[in-house]
C-alpha cells in the first residue's frame, strides 16, 4: 500500500486515473513507458495498474511499461466508439468500466473528460499525490540523476576551460581561437556536448556583467574581462528522463571587490546549507537560515540581494518537490535537491553556486564534486 | 471574425479561455509568446484577446505577445488569492471576471479550472477549433517548416554517410573510425547536427534489423551489414517551435529479397499517393487507396504490413490535424502533411519512407529533397 493507495482510501474513489504522453512526468513516473502519444493510466486501489495503448504500441508497452497494459480494442474503446460520437465521452465510458467507482484525478485532467467522468461515475480531484510521491527518490532514481550530473559537470568544466584560455583584447572582450567568446558561442559547445553524451538541453545560462543580476537572463554577445560570468546548466538524460541542475560563476582577470565579497557570502551560505539540511527539518527552516546568514553581513532578501528560493527538488522535471524557500514542506530522506544560494544587484551584477544533494537517513550528501573558484 | 470568433458565436460563449505554457502549441499557436511559466487566454468575442503574465514577464510580453497583456496583478489575482484559499478556485474567479459569460474551453483545459468555471459562469467544451485553425497554414508557417526540413536533412545525409562509409566487420557488424557504428552513435551524432542548427530534437529512430518490425521501436546497439536501417527524424526549430518529420531506410550491403521488394512497394505507394492528394479528397480516401495498393500486391493491412496511418499534419506539433487514415477528414490548401507510407513483419523487418508536402490549390508540393536509395 503506497501512497496513492492512501489516497485512493481516504478520498473514497476506486481508482486513479490520467491520461498523458510519457512528457507528462507523472504518466512518466508511474508506467515507465515512453511514448509520444496519450495513453491512459487506470489503477484501483491496491492493484499495479494498466495502461491502455494503441495496438501498435502493444508488445512495446509490455517490454517496457512498469504496469499492466490492454490495447484500446480490449478496453472496449472501439466499441463504445461504435456507440458514441463524442471521443471524450466514448473514452470517459472506458475508463468508468475499467475504474468501478468513483475516479480520483489530477488537477490537470482533461475537462472534457473530467466532466464526462463526473457524469458517469464520480470524479475527486487530486491535491498532489504523484509530485509527493515523486519527491522521495530510490536508489535507480538517484543513479541516474548522479549520472547525468557527471555529464553536466564535464560540460561546466569545458565551458568554464574556454573562459579560462581565453585573453582579452581591446574593451576587455574575451577572445579564443581567434574570435570572441560570446555566450551563444559557450552555449551551443555546452549543448553539443551534452547531446553527444545523450542528453537533452536547452535555455542553458551564460551571462555576464549586467545580465547576471537577472537569475533568468540567458544572455548574448561577448563576455568581458572582469565581469562575473554566470553559467546554469540543467540537462536532462534522454533515456531515463532524468535532469540535473548546476550553476557557476567565474571571472576572467580582476572582478570588482563587490563580486568577490558576494562570491564568499554564497560560498559561505552554500556550505552553511548543506550542514543543516537533514531530514525532519522544513525547507522553510533552511530557507530561513541562509536569509538570516545574508541578512547578518549586510545583503537583503526580495526585490534585490537574495531574490529567489535556495533549492528545489530535481528528478524527472527540472523543478519539483520539495521546495527549499517560504512555506516549504518537511525534508525526508531520498529527496533530491539543488542548494543555490545567489546574491543580485542591478549596478554590480550576480553570484549564484548551485549543487545538487541527496537527503540520506541523518543529513545531505553533495552530488556535485566540482571546484567552487571565482577567479579562473 | 476568425474561426474562433465563429465559434464562440455559435456556441453563445461570450469568451474563449485557455490555460498553459507556451509548450501548450494552442497557446503559442494564438499568443506567439514564449513562456515556461503557465499563461491565461482570454479572448472575448470579436476582440483581440489579452493574456495574464507575472509582473516578471510583464515588459517581454508587450513586446513580444500577439495579444493584449495584463499583469496577475492588474487583473485582480493577488486580491482574490486573499479571499480564496484554493488556487483552481481563485484563478476562476479571476477568469470569469474578466470573460463576462458563458466560457468556450478546450477540452484538454484542467479539469480543477474547469469545474470551477462552470460553477461560476458556465463553461462549454470546444471541439477542435483551434486545430482545425493550425491545419491551415500560413505563408511564414510554411517557411518555418521548410527551414527545419532543410535542417533535417543535412542531418539525414550525415547519417546515411556514416552508414555507407562503416565497413563490415566480424559476425555482420559494422565499424566505422575504430568503433562499431550503432544506433546511439548515429542517433547522437543527428542530436549534435542539429542542436548546432538552432534545433530542438529527441527520440529520433535509429532501428536496425528486426528492431524495425516496430515502427517506433527506437532503436539500440550495432547495425549490421544486409539489414534494414529506418532513420526517422523530427526535430523543432528552437526559435520558431514549428516541426519538421522524415524518415529514410537503408541497407549496407546485400538486403534480403523480401526488404528490396517492400522497398519497391512502398516507394511506389508514396509516389500514388503524392499524385493523388489535393484539396477537396479526404484523408481517408488517401488513406485507402495505399490499402488497396498494397493489398493488390499481397501486403496486409492491420497489426502487421501496413500497420499506421499514412500520414498526419506537421506544425508547432510534429503530429497534429489533418490524418490521412481512417475517418482522416476533407484536405485543405494550406494542410502541411507528410506522405509515409511503411510495411512491417515480425519476421522480415520494416522499410518506411517519409516526405512533407504542402496541400496547394490544385494538389500536394513535396518539400522534402532527398534521395531515395535503398542499398548505400
Amino acid at each position: 500500500m503506497d501512497a496513492l493507495d492512501r489516497a485512493l482510501e481516504k478520498s473514497g474513489a476506486a481508482a486513479y486515473v490520467m491520461v498523458g504522453s510519457s512528457d507528462y512526468p507523472d504518466m512518466r513516473y508511474l508506467t515507465r513507458f515512453i511514448t509520444t502519444d496519450p495513453i491512459v493510466y487506470i489503477r484501483r486501489i491496491r492493484e499495479r495498474g494498466f495502461i491502455i495503448v494503441s495496438q501498435m504500441e502493444y508488445s512495446r508497452a509490455l517490454q517496457e511499461a512498469a504496469t499492466g497494459v490492454m490495447t484500446r480494442a480490449d478496453a472496449g474503446l472501439l466499441r463504445i466508439l461504435e456507440e458514441e460520437g463524442d471521443r471524450w465521452r466514448a473514452l470517459a465510458r472506458m475508463v468508468a468500466d475499467h475504474a468501478g467507482g468513483k475516479i480520483l484525478v489530477p488537477p490537470d485532467l482533461p475537462y472534457a473528460l473530467g466532466y464526462q467522468l463526473g457524469d458517469l461515475a464520480g470524479v475527486i480531484t487530486d491535491k498532489g499525490t504523484i509530485a509527493s510521491m515523486r519527491a522521495k527518490k530510490s536508489r535507480g532514481e538517484i543513479l541516474s540523476i548522479g549520472r547525468v550530473q557527471r555529464k553536466t559537470e564535464k560540460a561546466m568544466a569545458h565551458a568554464i576551460g574556454c573562459i579560462r584560455r581565453s585573453k582579452p583584447r581591446n574593451g576587455g572582450v574575451l577572445w579564443l581561437g581567434g574570435k570572441p567568446l560570446t555566450s551563444e558561442r559557450i552555449r551551443s559547445e555546452i549543448h553539443a556536448l551534452l547531446m553527444h553524451q545523450g542528453c537533452l538541453v536547452k535555455d542553458t545560462i551564460v551571462s555576464c556583467g549586467r545580465e547576471t543580476a537577472a537569475p533568468h537572463n540567458r544572455g548574448s554577445g561577448p563576455l568581458y574581462e572582469g565581469e562575473p560570468v554566470v553559467i546554469d546548466i540543467f540537462p536532462s538524460d534522454e533515456r531515463t528522463g532524468y535532469y540535473s541542475d548546476m550553476t557557476r560563476t567565474v571571472v576572467k582577470g580582476d572582478p570588482a571587490p563587490e563580486i568577490r565579497e558576494m562570491y564568499t557570502a554564497v560560498k559561505a551560505a552554500q556550505d552553511l546549507a548543506a550542514s543543516i539540511m537533514k531530514p525532519g527539518v522544513s525547507g522553510q527552516e533552511v530557507y530561513q537560515a541562509i536569509v538570516d546568514l545574508f541578512s547578518s553581513q549586510g545583503y537583503r532578501t526580495g526585490t534585490e540581494g537574495f531574490t529567489h528560493n535556495l533549492g528545489h527538488g530535481v528528478g524527472l522535471e527540472v523543478h519539483e518537490l520539495p521546495s527549499l524557500g517560504p512555506g516549504g514542506g518537511l525534508l525526508r530522506q531520498g529527496n533530491v535537491v539543488t542548494n543555490e544560494p545567489g546574491l543580485y544587484y542591478e549596478k554590480t551584477g550576480g553570484v549564484r553556486l548551485e549543487n545538487i544533494g541527496i537527503f540520506t537517513r541523518t543529513g545531505y550528501r553533495c552530488i556535485t564534486s566540482f571546484p567552487r573558484e571565482l577567479v579562473v
